[in-house]
């Protein structure tokens, strides 16, 4: 590859596990080239002096702002996983980036793509099924049940069986114990299992007569993100400036 | 095979669903051999002018007493799937047949060899894991949540679970949604799914440091049961006579 | 439902499995009016005199041109079922579509619902992970291994993956039994499980660092053809008629 | 617990991976106390010194024979998973110990629970099944295909066939292409999966009429075989002395 097709990538937040992880990523891959590592305690002008084209934020919700406004001014794309972003911030962002056409940001909550996959699929494959539940299989270490994913999994299932005319699913349930059937979000069933060994899983079960369709992600570890997160550099780059919310919307699925 | 090793068969209750398979199942087998179908107005002593070696009961709780003493009586073996039986029922069949030396019978809840081999393998299992945790699936026209079996596999493994001196499984759970977490049977968490397009599954996961482990049962057909009841009649045969109680008696599996 | 809203449908082949099938479901269909059962002993102007809208056709290669000739040319929409439609048949069929403006024939090789969503699932997933196989698991009274949708999945998955440009797959594997690895469709292994019991599985496996994502379809029985096929029945008369080859055209999934 | 209660352990081989991660579960473990960390270079006397009341050995099979005579003349009961031991070995083994009454020593090849039982049940199930297919899952960079441990497990299943009497599976593919059906094993068909973000997983399929069960493990982790270890350990102690071939001796499954 020729070397002057090497985007220049630096990392805020370089010392965090996910920042961490991400320097490794951009080391290992040949048409990257990692050029700042930047943590709390070091100056973001480093960007500059080092000529980062991109740069990637694993910080705080403090300070993530400040860093985006720093990046937008001095002409460096930004690719963030920092969390925290709400309506008012997005609003401030798009105003920074209207005052400097081709820069570009991309404001990512999830940079798994097997779980945006799920997501995308689940969605798509609703309104062809009578039935549908989720299982989500956690470490019991998790502090909160149903897991986000598995949260919103199923409300973008209920919204496209609502947009498709699809009543409630067949249940004949009349004698139980409390819970069996799982917890009830927008309709759709979820059910949460805790245990040892087990990292992060979801299954998506559809039903239908004399068949079902399951969709399922197994993320074994954090570097499971990377992909995504070097997904996300490349793209931005030739996204032609301006806010994208949301790693999906690099994936061209349509 | 020689003719004269094949063993006479007797079906009561011949006209219902379990009792009709049955007689399909005996016709199927080359080492049996169906020669009497006996439904509600049949006469019993049909089994005794067909020579009847084994009669297999799959009628009613309110009959079935009736027919067993019948059977012990004439000298025939009994496989019996009809439920219903008490410790005083029990107590009553035990009392016949003391006075028939020779003559057995089996009375088995469940005839799903599948079935029997989960709950068996699943309660030896228990004590080398930390954590266990139960999903049923089934047909959305089932009544209870969850399932019979679910429920009674729950309880071998809590039993187990004690008998090796292990705590409580680990769960962080500290926040949400009602339901999430499954039924909790003796300690176990139970998640039962409903979803057209399914028949009859189960699968007890395990977990501890770093591994997993599953043992998985689907049923897809009343014909699964055939087998179970195929073996009772096989066995109970050279049993020696007397009452035995559960199939996974006769499965030898220690 | 307003009456005048139903779509009299007529089925060719109706006393075969297909078309018997058919008929079930399309008499259990609230907005669909079953007007004429056709096999190969009644004349196919039996349609016309119901008043047929969509004539179903499940019938032999050996009659299908004429059937549909018949029912292009009486203005009757047709989906069919029928195999055996090479490049040649195709383009009479359009010639005489050409001539009959407003009339649709869909030609649909697999009605499976969950089938053709895994197919198209796994082309689209294909491109974000470095590894892919195939599991296909069916009855022992399979002919052929791989199955033809096994097949089929890993071509579309291979030729997605060129696209993308990514290249071999990783595979150490240097000592081993013959077929341990399975088959090598277009560089994707796929791998066949034959097993009484089984009906008709498929599982798509892709994995990359950290993460693993899976795709599954069971089918359990004939009946799971039906909901595709009465999508086909509703979306023809509205299609504005032509020829469409493939029911994913009809699924809306872009 | 008592502290006189707890058992003095010492690690040869301290400082490779399993030797490592056998330091760590140690230390871990309330009711053990790790009082020796023996490399290469350091003295084995050391066991002695320490007190060690049992030593784990994860060494090579060039000084494991020395180790465990060391061991055993010295009245130290020794947990063993380094590998090479011939008929010839454990002959001299025996010899040894016939000289030290109450001394024992455990020769382990797999220290994972998950995988014994995986083997043992499915042994068990094996004659209750026409069919069973075994499907392995490893990492891409695994050189052999299929796993030993999917090897043995198909050679237990076959001779638990064999006793039983079962004949071939049925099996009808005609026509397919090379290497779809697996890999023979002594009858059983073993399939291998290799794919980036697996780890060690492997899937006993059995099926009948109307019915399959499945048996899965799924190992993420070197820590999974630490559980077995530390059984090991606490068994040895009371096991009265002698060779003990199998840590299945000790799980008691009977």
């Amino acid at each position: 590859m020729d070397e002057r097709m090497t985007i220049k990538v630096g990392v805020l937040g370089s010392a965090g596990k996910m920042g961490a992880q991400t320097c490794e990523a951009v080391e290992g891959a040949g048409d990257l080239d990692l050029v700042a590592r930047i943590d709390q305690d070091d100056p973001i002008a480093g960007l500059v002096d080092a000529g980062a084209q991109v740069a990637v934020d694993f910080t705080h919700p403090g300070v993530v702002m400040d860093n985006l406004e720093f990046c937008i001014r001095n002409g460096i794309h930004a690719v963030v996983g920092t969390t925290g972003f709400t309506d008012e911030r997005l609003a401030t962002l798009r105003s920074w980036l209207d005052a400097q056409p081709g820069v570009g940001v991309l404001i990512a909550p999830n940079f798994g793509i097997g779980a945006i996959l799920m997501m995308r699929f689940a969605a798509q494959a609703a309104r062809f099924f009578e039935s549908c539940e989720i299982v989500e299989l956690h470490h019991p270490g998790k502090a909160d049940a149903p897991s986000g994913t598995a949260g919103r999994t199923a409300e973008l299932i209920a919204a496209a069986r609502r947009e498709a005319g699809l009543g409630a699913m067949p249940d004949a349930t009349r004698t139980g114990l409390e819970g069996a059937r799982g917890a009830d979000v927008d309709g759709v069933r979820v059910h949460a299992v805790r245990l040892r060994g087990l990292v992060a899983h979801q299954e998506v079960i559809f039903g239908d007569e004399g068949e079902t369709f399951t969709i399922r992600h197994d993320s074994l570890h954090r570097s499971s993100f990377m992909p995504g997160v070097l997904l996300g550099v490349r793209r931005i780059v030739d996204a032609g400036g301006g806010l994208t919310v949301g790693l999906e919307r690099f994936l061209d699925l349509d």
